[in-house]
């Protein structure tokens, strides 16, 4: 077959699955992602059944698809955030910002726990932990954020932390959490022990109010 | 029927919904989570399957049942730990320390994950909310813990960076993750504002490496 007529073919089938994949997120939003078929897929996207199957063989697949589109959507976004900031602290904190933000927005926790877990899910958490995890290991080199934990605990703790975005109602308490989570990453003064802050200030509140 | 008779059913019915729980957690242990139908558990609590359909209608029902359970257990051993305490502060730190180490050495997000979002799980989340809210409040009343940002969105930051616990292996790494939950929570100095460390840093610190 000649190379303008394969090039059509795929870029068909590219079409099918995107309408898909755009399919599969109206019927998750207008009802739920209990109400996710096969048939209600084949009917909002238009095409048959049948077609469908050949693209997909069920609706777990669909909505995995999906969830590997928004993850990659939304790593891009979140790329262009980074390179547009200066200085490794304020790249996390913006990556951050704009993290807390999709997920208020756009919050896909039902949707992950409704897939089952597995190869699929865990990629994607991976691709987000790595990209995360680089801005963190960088701002912790110059100071901008603390040493004395490992990268991959901190990294777990922030992106753990700002799923709690996914409750949130407000631009402005996205950014609260953000700043919630930040602070925990900051730089230690004093001594290094695991938990410095918290039993000094005890003693001294305690002393201050009795 | 005499009072010692219906006494003696109620214990029995008792006693057979929790050797049903218990069997449940045990086929998740070994089969996972996928690996649960009312046949094996069933016959790993002993009982027939006819007899099991009049105490759960379902797989889903019986996790739904040792989920409220788990988390009933969790509130009362942290509600002991909570009362061993003393002062706000101590009091937060203890009971997010013992939460943390109950996660690494029991996660249940899986388990969570693969019950139909619903008013179950909602309702257990709830408690748990409530729980820590009350603690967060008393911490913040008395200038243990932040007052700059809701109660409620406090809580709702401990609770979804604490579950980052389920992923770690050790329980040196559950006490950093909750010293690093702490330091977030700890009072602000200076004007407050939503991000008052981070700009200063990110220029102080550039200013330093360049």
């Amino acid at each position: 077959m000649p190379k303008l007529w394969n090039e059509t073919i795929a870029s068909h089938r590219h079409a099918v699955r995107e309408a898909t994949l755009d399919a599969a997120a109206t019927v998750i939003t207008e009802s739920g992602l209990a109400g996710v078929s096969m048939s209600k897929i084949a009917e909002r996207t238009g095409i048959g059944r049948a077609t469908l199957y050949k693209y997909f063989p069920d609706a777990e697949a669909i909505l995995a698809a999906w969830h590997d589109r928004q993850i990659t959507r939304h790593l891009q976004h979140l790329a262009q955030v980074r390179d547009r900031a200066t200085g490794a602290g304020s790249r996390l904190e913006a990556v951050l910002g704009a993290y807390a933000q999709i997920l208020t927005h756009h919050p896909t926790g039902a949707i992950v726990a409704g897939l089952h877990r597995g190869n699929h899910v865990e990629h994607a958490q991976h691709r987000l932990h790595e990209f995360v995890r680089a801005l963190v290991t960088d701002a912790a080199q110059v100071g901008e954020v603390r040493d004395d934990v490992p990268a991959d605990e901190l990294t777990g703790y922030v992106l753990h932390a700002v799923t709690a975005a996914e409750g949130l109602d407000s631009p402005a308490a996205a950014d609260r959490l953000v700043a919630l989570i930040l602070t925990g990453l900051a730089p230690q003064q004093g001594p290094r022990s695991p938990r410095p802050p918290s039993t000094d200030q005890t003693s001294k509140s305690a002393a201050a109010h009795h």
